[in-house]
């Protein structure tokens, strides 16, 4: 059984929906998703950076964030025929820990906790596929990165992307021909 | 350069020496490291299965673990021609994960956070070694297993074993001729 190894932020939780939420509610703010692409929140507006490490060390920011649309049933039918593991870089925010194993038992019950994954350099994971919105992992992977769009990764070119679960499904779909 | 996976308790961290010690504290019991070989705690005493789970539960358990000795010594000698990342099944005591870094942090300042791996399944990882005190992580491991001693695992055969960390410098030493 082949594998494929997914990320949290931005794959399959939407920590930028939840952070651009409280940002413009905290700040009187008003930016939008689309003004994200393909920049850094700290070019757009440094104050957008200073809130950003703000929420990554609040243990609480990732206990309720939305889950991405299609998510749960694309990785349920996908589990049918792939191993499936979660592979989240949680060693940037260690405050994270509990919060992100919490949301996964919460929203992804049918998983196995054994196949939860919580790393820092993304070169340690051993899986045929890894979808992820942060192209610099698939550096050193040995299996096909899957570049999942996100607002910062918007113009990257030279990766496999989906845009969606939806996609996620098609492209699995593909491979079984 | 090629990559040592390493686990944590029994390897780097006596879990067991300070188990033993509050449970005969606990317990006003003299439960021997030598009366634990090739044994379960269960087989030889019921209650210390019990106490063992309220350990596992307890996060600051993990916070105050012994060195392993020699343990510092060699990995950071081992840091210098091998990639080293920590590899530990914390999945299976979500309540450890935020000890288990501080005392890796505490212990092993010289390792790079971006290479400690909390899991559960450790086929995820994808190194050249993995020195664990549970051969059953070895299974579906793709590179070379080595057993390191545990009361527990001390009667179990067919694995290359190391005793100590000085027989694990030895190992790695006889490698490179």
């Amino acid at each position: 059984m082949k594998r494929i190894a997914i990320d949290m932020d931005e794959v399959i939780a939407d920590f930028i929906g939840k952070y651009l939420l409280h940002f413009n509610r905290s700040f009187n703010g008003s930016v939008t998703v689309e003004q994200l692409h393909g920049t850094r929140f700290q070019e757009l507006d440094p104050q957008m950076e200073v809130y950003l490490h703000e929420c990554l060390e609040d243990p609480l920011f990732f206990g309720d964030l939305p889950v991405m649309p299609d998510s749960q049933e694309v990785i349920r039918e996908l589990s049918e025929r792939y191993e499936i593991f979660i592979a989240t870089a949680a060693m940037e925010v260690p405050a994270s820990f509990t919060a992100k194993y919490r949301w996964l038992k919460e929203h992804f019950p049918f998983l196995n906790e054994m196949n939860f994954v919580f790393c820092g350099d993304k070169s340690i994971i051993d899986a045929d596929y890894l979808i992820d919105d942060n192209s610099r992992h698939f550096k050193r992977f040995k299996g096909q990165g899957i570049l999942y769009t996100s607002p910062l990764n918007m113009y990257e070119t030279g990766f496999v992307r989906v845009n969606n679960w939806k996609e996620v499904r098609e492209y699995f779909h593909s491979l079984n021909g």
